[in-house]
C-alpha cells in the first residue's frame, strides 16, 4: 500500500478546486515513476477504507515510502488534534470529507523533513503546519506541495501550533468579520466553555471587549466558571440562571452585545438572542444539543435581529484564504505569550485508540485530545 | 372634544423624534388660541379610549373644529384601509402605537381642503398622502404639518393611493435592500395570495426576476395559483405538493432563488429555505401562522443562510425616508397603468363597523378593506 498523502474530496457542496487535493490516491500510486527519485521515509498513518464508527473503521497501518517530487515538502509530523469535525468525516457526516480510503486528521504540525529539488524558503527542521489544513494529518510523514506548508516559528509551542487553524482561527474570526466592534463593546456566546468559547473571551479581552458567557447547568460549573473568569470571562451565567424575565438586567456594567456566538442550539441560542441588543447578530457556528434554532417572527421584525452562520471551509474556498496566514501567525504569537491558553492533553500515536475514545466521548468529558508523533 | 390629530407615540421601541407626532392630544388642545385662526370643519371619527378588542373599544365620533396653523394643511379625507397594523395597534400588541384617546388609521389619502398662512407648494383640491404615514386616518377632516403631506398624482385610483406605503412599499424594498438581484434571478416566498406577495410578484415581473410562490392547502387553492399565475407569478405551490425530498427538482428552468421572503414562519418557512440557495437570505416580515421559525444548525453553517427582519417603521427612521417618497410616485405609477393591482373592498364610512368585522375575519376570508370617505 504506498503513502496515502493526496486525497480528493467528495465535492458534496461545490468542487474544490486545490490542485493537491484533486490527487486521487489511486493516480498518485501510478506517479511512483523512479526509485532514483527523493523518497521520503515509510509513514505510520490512521487510515479508513469506509467511512463508518471511528473506533471501528479506522486503523493503524504501516504505508511504504514514496516519491517526494521536486515542488513537495516531506514533513515528519509532530502532533495533530482529534477535531469533533475529524471524526464527523470519519462518521461520513461532515459535508466536505476526502474519498474513502483516506488517512484521518486536518490539521497539525511538524517539522521540514525533506525538500524536493524546487522548493525554495523552507530548510529541514523548519516548524510547518498545513494552513489551509489538508486532510491526512494522522500519520508520521506527510508529503505535499510545497504551496500547503506554512513556517511557523520555532519557539511555538506544537499543541498550539497543531491546534491554532480550527478553533482558534474560527474565534478570531468570527470576531473579526460580522460586526464591527469597539473597545468597550460587548460579545454573548454559549457553549463558552469549548475551546471556541474559551478563545473569543481571551481575544475580546485583549480587544477590550467584554464577553457575557452561558454555560451548561452540570455538577462542576461552579468550577467551570472560575476557570472561565480567569481567562477574562467578564460575566458567565449558566442556563438555569438565565431564567428571569429579562436577563438584560443580570448585566451591571456591561452595555447590551451587539454580537453573539451560538454552537448549542435549543435554549442556550435563545438565551444568546435574548441578550443581543436591537438590530444584533447572531453568529451559528455549532449544534452541541442537536437541537435546532427557534426565532420568534417579532425578534426579525421588531428586534431587527439577523441570524448568520460561520463555517471555517467557506473562509477557505475565498479570498480570505490568504489573509488567514497572517491572523495564524498573530493568534501563535499570542500563544507564545501565553496570551492564549486552552486545556490539551497529549497522548502519545501508539496509544491512539485511547485518544480516539476520549474523544468520542466514551470515557466522560475530557480535555481535546492531541496525538503526539 | 377636540379634533383628534395629533397624538404621541408612546416609545415602546425607541423615542419618534418627528415634532408633529411628539404633539400630545391633550397639549394640541390648550394650544386653541383664537376663534379668528383659520379653522377646519368639525370631523367625523373612529376613536378609542382604551386598547382592545377593535369592534368593541371604537366609536365613531364627532369631533369639533380646530385651528390650522400657519405651516398646516387640513385635509378632507378620500379613503383610508384597515391594515392588520391598524388592528394590532388597537389590540395594544403593536410596539409602536398612539396614546389613548386615539384616531384609527395610519395610511389614507385625502383631497386638501385648507391650508395654513404659510404653506407653500400645495393647492386647494389637491390629492394628498401622508408620507411617511401618521395616525389617525380614519377621520373625515385630518389637519398636520405640511411636511406630513405628500401630493400624487390626481389620476391616482384613490384605493392605491390610500394603500400604497404600507404593503406595495414593503415588497419594493424588501426586492431592494436586501440582495442584489438581476434579471434572469429569481424569489420565492410564502404567504404568496397576501397583498404584500401579490405585489412582490408583479414588481418581480417587471425587473425580470421570477418568482416561486407558497401557497396554503385550502379550498379554492386551485382558483388562488390561477389569479397569481395571472399576475405573473412563474411558479405556485401549495405546502402540500411540497412534501417531496428536495423541492428543487420542481423547478424546471428557474434557477435556484438568493431571496426569499417569509410572512407566515413554522414549516412555511422552513419551505422557503428549502429552495433557497448557497447562501441565500430569508427575510421575515410577518408570522401569520403564529408558529416561530425553526432553523437547522446545519442550514447555518453549511448552507450559510442569512435570516433578516423587515419592518417598515424601521425605514421611516433611517435615512431612507425620504427616498421612500420617488419610491411611492414609481408605485402610484404603476398602479395608474394598471401594471400594479391587488383586490381591494371599498365600504363607505358610515358602514365602518362591516369593514371592521371583515377585517378581523368574523366574516370568513374577504378582501383588504378600504374605508371610503
Amino acid at each position: 500500500m504506498a503513502l496515502l498523502k493526496s486525497l480528493t474530496l467528495k465535492p458534496l457542496v461545490k468542487p474544490y478546486t486545490s490542485p493537491i487535493l484533486m490527487n486521487h490516491f489511486f493516480n498518485r500510486k501510478s506517479t511512483v515513476r523512479s526509485f532514483s527519485a527523493a523518497m521520503s521515509p515509510p509513514s505510520t498513518a490512521v487510515v479508513y477504507h469506509q467511512e463508518g464508527p471511528p473506533d471501528s473503521v479506522t486503523k493503524m497501518v504501516e504505508v511504504p515510502a514514496v516519491e517526494v517530487k521536486e515542488n513537495e515538502i516531506c514533513v515528519k509530523m509532530l502532533a495533530a488534534p482529534i477535531n469533533p469535525s475529524d471524526i464527523n468525516r470519519i462518521q461520513g457526516v461532515y459535508p466536505v470529507r476526502p474519498q474513502v480510503p483516506a488517512v484521518g486528521g486536518y490539521e497539525g504540525v511538524g517539522e521540514v523533513h525533506s525538500l524536493g529539488s524546487a522548493v525554495k524558503g523552507f530548510s529541514p527542521g523548519d516548524l510547518v503546519i498545513p494552513c489551509p489544513p489538508s486532510f491526512g494529518t494522522w500519520q508520521t510523514y506527510v508529503v505535499k506541495e510545497q504551496s500547503v506548508w506554512h513556517k511557523v516559528s520555532k519557539g511555538t509551542p506544537v499543541e498550539y501550533a497543531a491546534t491554532v487553524f480550527v478553533n482558534p482561527l474560527t474565534a478570531l474570526r468570527m470576531l473579526e468579520d460580522f460586526v464591527d466592534l469597539n473597545p468597550g463593546d460587548s460579545i454573548v456566546q454559549n457553549g463558552a466553555t469549548s475551546i471556541v468559547g474559551q478563545c473569543i473571551i481571551q481575544l475580546a479581552r485583549i480587544r477590550g471587549i467584554r464577553s457575557i458567557n452561558i454555560i451548561r447547568d452540570r455538577a462542576g460549573s461552579d468550577e467551570a466558571k472560575e476557570k472561565l473568569k480567569k481567562l477574562g470571562a467578564d460575566e458567565v451565567f449558566t442556563e438555569s440562571q438565565l431564567e428571569v424575565k429579562n436577563v438584560k438586567s443580570l448585566l451591571a456594567n456591561i452595555p447590551e452585545p451587539d454580537l453573539g456566538f451560538n454552537c448549542v442550539g435549543g435554549n442556550a441560542a435563545t438565551l444568546v438572542m435574548k441578550f443581543l441588543r436591537q438590530r444584533g447578530t447572531m453568529v451559528t457556528y455549532g449544534g452541541m444539543s442537536k437541537k435546532p434554532v427557534t426565532v420568534s417572527t417579532s425578534a426579525f421584525i421588531f428586534k431587527d435581529l439577523s441570524l448568520r452562520g460561520f463555517w471555517l471551509q467557506n473562509l477557505l474556498s475565498s479570498a480570505k484564504g490568504e489573509e488567514c496566514k497572517s491572523m495564524i501567525d498573530y493568534l501563535l504569537g499570542l500563544a507564545r505569550e501565553g496570551k492564549l491558553t486552552y486545556e490539551m492533553e497529549l497522548t502519545p500515536f501508539k496509544d491512539f485508540q485511547t485518544a480516539l475514545d476520549k474523544s468520542l466521548g466514551k470515557l466522560g468529558s475530557q480535555p481535546k485530545q492531541i496525538i503526539k508523533f
